[in-house]
């Protein structure tokens, strides 16, 4: 193992109870043969960390929470070739072990698909769920040559924070829309992760992108990231607009991105006979498919469901797609805050306030 | 023009109202430059005639009904090369007009899908349904260069009357399930319709293959088909077998081939993180998505719907893995009637009585 | 029939013998009853009419060459739906029939491919070749409803002349490559269809996009339309750059744009392991892979190449990009001239004088 | 670590020099933490090891060869999980690493593909080639949870001996010709590659399957593994038959098994516009692609090769087909030798007397 001048301690966010997250002391993690250590610079707050303080999403008291940082090697154990202490780096959100049955299949967010890890879906989202997260001064990556991806020096933490969790699950609702150059895409829902999925449709060659929200400041954004077209729900009905833009041949593709029923459906109206729905939006309840819009199961429709992509394929991907200027989220990072002022950063983030879109968190 | 010598007027079973059909004289048809006039030797009966007797599905009063037949070629016009009068034909339920946007795609099935035809799923179903259709001494077949398959002489009629809609349409339900080398399929329900899809992933290199049925006899012709396990619901668990048959890894692909809101809930259930759900059903109500099934949407799952594939290309190739025995579906035709009993002939196949599974109607 | 007051006479450009073209007098073709005439407005010349020119590539003395047009709607048969006359329209260079097998497959442009056109590679591309060309006052245009695309009011012709063969081949040329997010892609040889494949790796997602010529000019229009790293062949080792740009890594797909044995060597080469060779350029003579290229076969490689797609679905896809402003092909059209001096226009772009990427020639 | 009662040494079959391989001791490999130990019970001869014996592959004096073994679990590692020590196992003859960016792109057996372990190709191989090998006593696996697989008590070792390489690589041979329901697919050369090449054409869909082979036994046994048609080159010419079987329709697929440039050809010219070569034989030469056969670059071929794909889920499924009887490959197994006098079992293989086509060598 070799490692950097480690403390003892470290700061890191733990889920107390329902509604209750603090800063707690806990001792700096041990490195395993497989493992490599990050020290924090910036993590970032998700969602779905909100669902989890709010007792929503059960986790256990004490985990450390967070699925999302930019560091530096500390450490790592003898089997991790190819990186040095010092060196920048980041991991995704989620970390496929590199070695199930899904990883094998090319599906490695469903990670726990072999006799060992059990049948669970979403087996391979790990930190801040089952192990311990990346709010934290330093975090331990497992199986770190499948997961740690290196940061070239022209890159900034806030131009690179959002690849482990938002880009990836943003892009990937578009992968999942299987995009033909020239198809019409819906994206409905444009907070981060749908404003990904729009930058993901531009990317993967759609010629009409509308993007649909009842926020103003959402839809300008989703118009700069790429959008042709924005509908905004509150002003308008979005499939008289849908109809109107497309002259009524409607959508090949769309993509929900925030995980409702009625946006579900509103997905699923828009296509044309023979379109895709991929969904990226996390669901709380049944869904209900309407006989008419699916045709009585003969209107060849696909719909496609997908956890992020991890994996350190799948960063190093992200991350020269930034460095080679194909892609600039680092406008979506619109607040800085301190690491122990995280709680408050919190706040600010589950209110929506003040146009509030990413929150870089910052260790120093 | 070419033809053999026509006769003015021909017998055809038309919808006449709810709950009747019946046999009428008609014109035979007149044959445009790019038609295909079949005399027809041998047709069959459908689910989805039984739905139009019903007044279940609505179709104009007087249209001949029926989307499945077998003939010689006895007319064809100017446009139309390759043929012969008096060679033995075939065409496909799915008549594609070859030149639509679907088409264009390889979804023709969709074919109503652009400027002209408009954008209504399942535009490419004409026979029986917007046109008249096959149960009838003549059927008459439009843009016959994209829908007219020879069948060879080495093949009688019954081998080859499945190939236009429950051969395809059963087949295309395991294409669908996307089956890779080795995967464990599940196929709810063992009608016609399923056992053609349960010949297909045997066909497409699944490893283990559960047919799912209450009926013991249909269960059986299942195993004789492809089968490798069969569950039959009225005796036992569907889950539970399931999970024991797996050894608790659930099943890559799952094909629904009824049309319920159950048997759909089953297929979905089944599913290990990251598998494919087939329908072929048609459904008569709206369908619920459990939550807990579907990982709240964080699953990595697919769901693919499909009408019956048709077209000249996909017949040559149905017809040819008759030929070199690859399949035998002439076990699924059950019974023979003469046209003239035809409506005893759809009696039987709606009580479902006698082992009835396909009964070939003889036109003389 | 519907048609506009129709000429009997027009003037059409001819291949009369080797080295030899000329403007003549045809009749205006007859229109049957699923053709559409379009009054050419803007038609171009491509390197393959140059081939024709100096009888390299064959065809029959006094056919009207050229396969490219833009147009306005002259005439249409009783069987064409969705047209009005005087409106602007497109054909591609390749016209399907819409019916062939290899049209049912989805591989239109081997549309030689059924008992009635026999198996000849290249079946779909008739204009100029089988069949009277562009290069005309009128070109009547079979199989119409398979083939022609409208042009909205708010795109000039020029804006769009290059969809008919330039832009749809190159485009062709990366999707080949089978480009994923975040790729690299080598692109060899920068003419106007190598232009139009660097358009095409940036539209489907490719990361690093590395261009390759001997031509500063046509480098630096690479750049401006997506490419990220250029070669200067005259200038540097080609494998030593790419191995410095790529830190020894090699490309995930190269697109050879040329036809040369020397280019195709160095896209093979170019290639990592699993990596995939596109290739669209016309070739002369065999070709040779070297066995360290090819990983003595063992290489997981990919090689594939292509005619250029047409239709009329792939023509109304790459309108709407060039409409939704996904893409600019104009500045590709360096040169304009009146199609009396087409044979002047020919002499420039055969002798590449002048800078010339594409010329436009117009009728009036 | 976890072990039975191992020994100190063991017997091995190594590489001495050119034309020289002997059985030596050699040390019972030490088990680190993400290892496991085989027992093996049965190892088998590959066509690469008579390679490496004659010198034409270089490998280091004094490694053992051979790339295949079945055994049971001697030992294994503290990060090894969900395997017994007893409990019958094999492993594939490539052995990836699961954390490459190969593996992450779904390419395995070009492991070599990251930073770490630079991109030559074939970088999965490492049995026998850059690692201890199969043909020992015991054989220890890396990464063992990403390439060990269970063997169900139903199967004898015979019936699984060919699952590491042979019919990985056979049926991937299929999988890589995109074999679509109703193909027509030839398979040229009927060694022991071909042959599963061959079940793997027939477990994929193909309707017309044409084997090609100089020997009447093993077109024999084609026919009984799958082939509906067979040619023997000695006999006829090739062309010819395969025009004659296909109605001149030519070949959709074919799958190259030998690794000749006049065998690559044949597999070229063979192919109908669009089709597809797949090609795993191993060449030692350049090839070359005749224009003619390759329309100039204009047929929208694909050629496509690999290297065997390996990993435990690749294993899994293989043996779960030969579990449900859906491929039987125990016939491949001609011979039966005792490890001692595997030396002689070399030359009858080589020499290919005596029918051979594998030899299943026991370790007592």
């Amino acid at each position: 193992m070799k490692s950097i001048n480690l403390p003892k301690e470290m700061k890191a966010l733990v889920f107390v109870e329902k509604e209750k997250i603090a800063i707690v002391k806990k001792p700096v993690p041990v490195v395993g043969p497989n493992d490599l250590l990050i020290k924090v610079t910036t993590t970032t707050i998700c969602g779905t960390d909100i669902h989890i303080r709010k007792g929503e999403y059960p986790v256990a008291p004490n985990l450390t929470i967070g699925h999302e940082a930019v560091g530096t090697v500390a450490a790592y154990g003898a089997n991790v070739k190819g990186f040095e202490l010092g060196e920048r780096v980041l991991a995704g959100a989620i970390t496929p072990s590199g070695h199930s049955a899904a990883c094998q299949y090319g599906q490695s967010s469903q990670d726990g698909m072999d006799e060992t890890y059990g049948y669970k879906a979403t087996g391979g989202w790990k930190f801040g769920n089952i192990e311990d997260g990346c709010q934290a001064e330093y975090v331990l990556v497992k199986n770190a040559m499948a997961n740690v991806a290196k940061i070239p020096e022209s890159l900034t933490d806030n131009q690179v924070i959002l690849c482990p969790d938002i880009l990836s699950t943003g892009i990937k609702g578009s992968e999942n829309a299987q995009i033909k150059l020239g198809d019409t895409v819906l994206l409905v829902a444009q907070g981060p992760i749908g404003l990904c999925a729009t930058i993901g449709a531009k990317l993967l060659g759609a010629a009409t992108i509308i993007a649909v929200d009842g926020d103003e400041n959402r839809l300008r954004m989703a118009k700069e990231l790429g959008a042709t077209h924005t509908i905004n729900f509150a002003k308008e009905d979005v499939m008289e607009a849908i109809k109107r833009i497309t002259n009524g041949r409607l959508c090949d593709a769309s993509v929900e991105c925030l995980g409702l029923n009625a946006t579900f459906q509103t997905c699923l109206k828009s296509l044309r006979p023979g379109g895709t729905l991929s969904s990226i939006g996390v669901y709380s309840q049944d869904l209900v498919i309407p006989l008419e819009s699916f045709a009585a199961g003969l209107g060849d429709h696909t719909i496609k469901t997908s956890l992020c992509p991890g994996g350190a394929e799948r960063m190093r991907r992200l991350i020269k797609l930034i460095e080679e200027k194909r892609i600039d989220v680092s406008k979506l990072v619109t607040h800085e805050y301190k690491f122990d002022q995280i709680v408050e950063a919190y706040d600010l983030f589950q209110s929506r306030g003040d146009g509030v879109l990413k929150i870089a968190v910052k260790m120093e």
